[in-house]
């Protein structure tokens, strides 16, 4: 299943989304309401929503291009950002860091498909696209061996991990520089872990149609299962968390590494199997 | 005025602190049931409760030592925490990094006044306590000029910034070795900001009665107000967040730097005037 987050009347609700259709989510008594509710009601609530959704009539499903999507997970519990986790191309086993290099985005920075983000350029004027794989957790996760982490994963979506590339804007800790308002498209929508296998995806970026990035999942220096094994040793993982498992490299071409993110421009970030998610620069 | 988190059979309300008594709050149909709703509730939330606590009979009062203290602000939203913002003895102000040096600790990592902390060794055996102020935000903060940003404090508590000292755990991103379960004991309550200037505070940190950290919130190298300001400009301050302040150095002494945290120590982190806060280490 595929679920979005919809905004109508500045207020966020559930969806469940099919082919361009998008169906909302109306179930009573039930409590779930949001994606991370789903999230946290496990294979018991998503068999709930199944049943539901199959009792609903052809008439109740609505135009995608009707209603207003917001962050795939709304005001997430955590957003966790791993750094240097796609190998070079060529590259030996051995050059991986000894651990994952995790950091955190703030949760505040979320933002939805189609978003205009702006900021004040004062604070930072270079700033950077980054297309990841994200991983929604499902059930808690605390300690948990590689071999079951998987379990522990809900679905998964897009996100581009906007990043200032002004390194004093705070001392060499990344938080802020990967906070600013806005800097955390997630969507469009939530992909449950049935429905695709996330170890050879292809993912990409393109800025005003211009590929920056384009590799594969496979080429992640942690997988997904050792990752959420490895926080969650440090850490609890909850139902919404999410773990931006990374971004590639940025290809050499005909927009150099220099040049920075514009106003007017149109970022997209995408992820085979699992959607595309686009921002627009203000 | 001053708030506690309390835990009665697992469950966490708010209770008025007096001298060594403490009240219960029930405030019947004001949503005022935990400190971040209080510290969202503004001035108009605190003259509720003021009223309130002056209806209720001294026999609703209890002994504080009959009750288990949970963390002063329980699941916040954020814990920012500054590093290097303590002057050296003597230091120039030139001396100050050219912007606040931010990062997070994970929310999940609370916990309270009497907790023991124990971790996986495996992880990490190198912790340090860490003595510093925190900053209760009230009313959200975007944006903020320094001169307007002491209207956005709810409040005071003390705050133990336990840390790895093992640079290899984050990848000298400092998040995980700072946000393992109870590394961040924060209490015993918090003051409200009214009942006490912060400007200049005596605090420090004691192990097994050692003092290891003694100095004065005066020689910061931020203010409370600039921090405050600085981090609005970048994410939204939220009611409830935490904003631990820096930790003053630690002295060189009986118990030198390489004497990190044993199963046993009794840590206290004390600020003038807030309370003292102690953590067994397990």
């Amino acid at each position: 299943m595929r679920f979005a987050t919809i905004i109508e009347n500045g207020h966020a609700s559930v969806a469940l989304i099919r082919d361009r259709r998008l169906l909302p989510l109306a179930i009573p008594d039930a409590g779930l309401d949001s994606v991370r509710s789903i999230a946290a009601s496990g294979a018991e609530g998503l068999q709930r929503v199944r049943e539901w959704v199959r009792r609903q009539p052809q008439g109740r499903y609505r135009s995608i291009d009707d209603l207003e999507l917001g962050p795939a997970v709304p005001d997430p519990g955590a957003v966790y950002t791993i750094g240097l986790n796609y190998a070079a191309p060529g590259e030996a086993d051995g050059a991986r860091p000894q651990r994952p290099l995790v950091y955190a985005k703030h949760p505040t920075s979320v933002t939805g498909h189609d978003s205009v983000v702006t900021w004040d350029r004062s604070l930072t004027a270079n700033v950077d696209a980054e297309s990841e794989l994200a991983v929604v957790i499902g059930e808690a996760a605390l300690a948990v061996a590689s071999e079951d982490a998987m379990e522990h994963v809900f679905g998964y979506t897009c996100l581009n991990d906007m990043s200032s590339r002004d390194p004093w804007l705070d001392g060499d800790q990344w938080l802020l520089g990967k906070s600013l308002a806005g800097f955390c498209p997630v969507g469009p929508w939530v992909v449950t872990r049935d429905e695709v296998a996330p170890e050879d995806l292809r993912l990409g970026c393109t800025v005003n149609g211009v590929t920056i990035q384009d590799d594969s999942t496979a080429h992640m220096r942690y997988s997904i299962a050792d990752l959420i094994s490895y926080i969650s040793r440090h850490t609890v993982l909850r139902p919404g968390d999410l773990i931006a498992t990374g971004t590639p490299a940025r290809l050499a071409g005909p927009m150099g590494p220099e040049r920075h993110l514009q106003p007017g421009d149109v970022v997209t970030v995408w992820v085979e199997r699992i959607g595309e998610l686009t921002t627009t620069i203000g």
